[in-house]
């Protein structure tokens, strides 16, 4: 009996989403909803050559920089993927183990305090307009005794945002085109897109899979996914994201002594992403400001996204203190709070109000109750690979599983995956082109889609 | 019996936010609560210039287009000379007529289904993570139908956004640094500043109050507030804010035509700004795209923030017809899309649900309500000017009266009503050099506050 007859012929939801959006612009977010196969509008082009060539056209030229772009930010094209598989398979159980989207639901300690805030705008008491673009003062207070408690943060070193991809954006608004980044090879590819957009990049290069003028650090399994320094050229930024997004990889105090040092030894300025650090198992730093020195040359930004659950209410929050300066010792955070100020008007009240419970007592132990439930995920896909006979890396520290599949290409796997599992993961190769011959497996869903995902997994690899 | 003599010792709120944070970075929104005065920290310098000179600097060089940038967001000034003022006048009943900050509840209906959504995160069915990053298709249609019925804007040519000043930012990455654009003179500051942000400006020339390479388009009483289009040289980016805020101006349907015709002559993109469309009285266009052609030259930006109270809750739209094409062909849309889907992540789903519930048909009435409250506020200051001899424009069409002072400094005259009556108002030039002469005065606030407000303004002017 093969695999596929073992598929029943409904489909598993690993979100409960109701508010699925066809992908129009090859736009929308994985999500294993059941939707009608007519609505799935996978190539809704915006005009067809014929009619554009007939068309009026500005005379505005299309900034060269977005231009450099590939195909697609690396999420959408994978939705792309999934939703040409459902045409293909209409009645398939798509589990979606790719994006890293978060499926249980929200704690309601956490919910109830945005549910009272909302009704509480409907009083002339509760109302609030504007609030300060760098967030409430009681939200960077308990972000700042939470996560920063005696490393020397202030609360306004904090600035609250809608998200930590958000404030990626941001930074590079702030950073401008002339300055030189290196990413970890491979990484979240927001960072590489962002300085593609800002012009800081020279062209894509498609004999190496990478764009002219950034600085590619190698994370292999052999340099235990750090890069060796030593090979590394200087840039003006480095972005570094610890537990990496996709390999899982948790920088020790020691590496991160060594990465500030040569931060410091170049006037380099690190942004460090610790979007998952609450993931973390193994007795390393949760913040880069664990390292004396730090706080002169890094920045970092975080979110509730995968804490809480609030993929979709959006919520984070960036870190400059006061003591990171320009070369000519104008302070970063007073270029960021322009920025702020100017091109955002902060993060909606609600959501705010649902940071600060989640930073509650009660709330800090629901969500790690959320964590420890995707850690349990991660234990479950790491023994279900090890089992298989793959080397497997990540899912200690991180909610990522990064899954070696030595000598092929990691669209490949996916494709294989895919067709012949309906399971959806990520391409390595996606993330850099350190990624290729690895798939990220994210352990984000219900425990049931979990479970059957390995079921599947073990009849294809056994 | 002095002016000052008559004003109490307690403090007017025109906001009930409980939420106030101190002005570090210079950066709190002006509102009116009373804030124990210690806790008012009004310049909280980074750090000394003594301390900058031996501290540690990064070798990365400060964005030379952000330091182009004036002293500060006009709103943040403004803020910080309330401050100030506050400092000297401890006990003063200051009343904020400055920010357009909306102060009135949001009704009921709204922030009902924001908390039916909040608590629905809490159950496996009614969570959602991620959501599409161009915003919920039901939000979409629902824009669609309520704002552009019979103009052939279609579902996805509606981006859902944070809120309109954050779209202007995203639709200037998009444009890159390689654009010219033009401005009306006065207009919102948001314009010009992610303008310079973007590298697409000269210095500030203090001799002129301009940037150079904008084409400041100026509008006055002579010219009804509508520029002389012959006047005007070609640029790439023309944003135009009509009903205007600061001047209260609504272009006509003539004036709109004759706009869309220049733009399509010169190959230009309008970036059309009706966040105040719903004040409109006049039998004006509410909507861009209600001139014909315009959807090959225009894109349409808008917020609930003032017709919702939506200030703080964050929810905007662009529209980008896929009719609108760079000069090669290829889809502004398109773009706009990748930039939404790499440096956003579309709005909070709770805010999402509040804008879905403002469109049904007890939440238009409702919203019609709140707007009619604060043009019945409007009414009155225009009336309190107009009795007292002065030359009043806007009011009719638009939440802002533009009150002329000729031969006066904007800034002097700010300082003048601020020192006398603790009103807080806009400085007209810092809206432009075209607004030298004027102050705005804004009519969100409580109604006891706009009436204290005028009998002041009758005191200082009778």
């Amino acid at each position: 009996m093969s695999l596929m007859n073992n598929l029943s012929t409904s489909m598993i939801s690993s979100s409960s989403s109701t508010f699925f959006a066809p992908t129009s612009f090859n736009s929308s977010r994985t999500q294993s909803v059941s939707v009608p196969l007519k609505s799935i509008n996978i190539v809704k082009c915006v005009a067809t050559p014929q009619e554009q060539q007939n068309a009026y056209k500005t005379k505005v030229s299309r900034n060269a920089n977005i231009a450099k772009l590939q195909a697609g930010y690396l999420f959408p094209e994978v939705a792309r993927r999934r939703a040409a598989h459902l045409l293909k398979y209409p009645n398939a159980q798509v589990i979606s183990l790719g994006i890293g989207d978060t499926t249980e639901p929200i704690p309601d300690v956490i919910t109830s305090a945005m549910a009272k805030r909302s009704h509480a705008l409907s009083t002339l008491e509760g109302y609030s307009g504007y609030g300060a673009e760098q967030g409430e003062k009681a939200l960077r207070a308990a972000l700042a005794s939470t996560f920063y408690r005696n490393l020397g943060i202030e609360d306004d070193d904090i600035f609250v945002s809608d998200g930590a991809k958000c404030d990626i954006s941001r930074l590079q608004v702030v950073f401008g085109s002339n300055v030189t980044m290196a990413v970890q090879d491979p990484s979240y590819p927001a960072y590489v897109d962002s300085s593609v957009i800002m012009g800081q990049t020279g062209q894509f290069q498609k004999d190496v899979e990478k764009y002219g003028n950034i600085e590619y650090m190698r994370c292999t399994p052999e340099n235990g996914f750090f890069p060796d320094l030593s090979k590394v050229a200087r840039t003006d930024i480095i972005f570094f994201c610890s537990p990496n997004n996709p390999t899982g990889a948790a920088a020790t105090r020691e590496q991160l002594t060594r990465l500030v040092k040569f931060a410091k030894d170049n006037g380099s300025i690190i942004v460090y992403d610790s979007a998952y650090a609450m993931y973390m198992s193994d007795d390393n730093p949760r913040s880069i400001f664990e390292i004396p020195g730090a706080k002169e040359v890094a920045i970092e930004t975080a979110s509730f996204s995968k804490y809480a659950g609030f993929t979709g209410v959006r919520l984070g929050w960036t870190v400059i203190p006061k003591q990171l300066l320009f070369s000519d010792g104008f302070p970063v955070a007073k270029d960021f709070n322009r920025i702020v100020c100017t091109c955002f008007n902060g993060a909606s009240n609600i959501a705010q109000a649902g940071g600060l419970a989640c930073l509650s007592s009660e709330g800090l132990e629901a969500m790690q109750e959320v964590i420890g439930f995707y850690k349990e995920n991660t234990k479950i896909i790491v023994e279900t690979f090890n089992s298989l006979g793959f080397k497997v890396y990540g899912g200690k520290n991180a909610p990522y599983v990064w899954v070696h599949f030595p000598g092929r290409s990691s669209w490949d796997v996916f494709s294989e995956i895919l067709e012949k599992t309906h399971i959806v993961t990520t391409p390595g190769s996606g993330f850099g082109p350190g990624g290729e011959g690895f798939i990220r497996v994210s352990a984000f869903g219900h425990r049931e889609n979990v479970l059957e995902a390995c079921r599947r997994f073990k009849q294809l690899y056994n």
